[in-house]
């Protein structure tokens, strides 16, 4: 089973890509899709939208996990964040890829086991988890991989019973 | 000159089609994108994706207009509509289309010279504008029509200058 983790933002959006196999989990690839800032809102979506259709030509995921149940003070924050989202669901529908949302808060919970873990225990937890050198993931792709790795989780324990439907 | 108009929400979209030669303005197509109540968030964006490259591949319209610079209380609101638009806009960015975005009290000003102008006024503006029967304009396509005549307007008055630039 290989899965996608999407930590979307319009100029840095981060991708992980894991692989689960019994309870064994492994790490394929992780990055980041950059916009500099001045490139323009629409090339900025056009660019996102072709690197994630690349990532998914590339490794097949069978599911993806995305960050949601936000909450923003600034509309037009959420305008501009909800623009990159849209970009990418509408891609991974197309694909018939099931989309799982998880606030950031749940996430890290999963993989560091406290909803107010720094960026820097993410990275900790997830490299420990994936046996991987910490200095090899890029930083705004630990995020994406806590998301996979949270979905991994919450679907295998208990059954998946406290699985929310695909969005 | 082909001209595409999108109002873009996740239920309804609605788009309009017009032929600007010289100074004559044409109807050449306009209708609705929609999403019953019951279809999830993923697969919305999908049909809408699907609805607009359908309606390209159709028309290839050389310019778009569309909806922008809201201002949202709710962010949630601002967070769906903003998936939406970013769904449509990434297709359009992919066509190379330049998109132009409008306010709207600022194409209802251009269509109906009143920026507080009510569905039934832009309806009639634009149904005399274009020669059209205003029984033959589906209601939630007129606001799309609208954005596409308030572009055609402002880009040929003044030579221009009061054109922003594309998105």
């Amino acid at each position: 089973m290989i899965l996608i983790g999407i930590d979307t933002a319009l100029r840095c959006t981060g991708y992980g890509i894991i692989e689960i196999s019994g309870k064994k989990y492994s790490a394929i690839d992780c990055g980041v899709i950059k916009n500099k800032p001045k490139i323009p809102l629409s090339e900025c979506l056009h660019r996102l939208r072709g690197g994630i259709e690349e990532i998914i030509k590339l490794y097949r995921p069978q599911i993806a996990a995305i960050e949601g149940g936000y909450y923003f003070k600034n509309a037009q924050t959420a305008m501009v964040l909800g623009m990159a989202r849209g970009t990418v669901v509408s891609i991974l529908a197309r694909e018939k890829i099931p989309i799982y949302e998880y606030a950031p808060r749940k996430a890290k919970q999963a993989v560091v086991g406290n909803g107010n873990a720094t960026k820097d225990q993410v990275a900790h937890s997830v490299s420990q988890m994936l046996n991987l050198d910490i200095q090899q993931i890029p930083k705004d792709s630990t995020d994406a991989i806590a998301l996979a790795l949270c979905h991994a989780f919450i679907s295998h324990s208990a059954n998946g019973i406290y699985l929310k439907p695909p969005i």
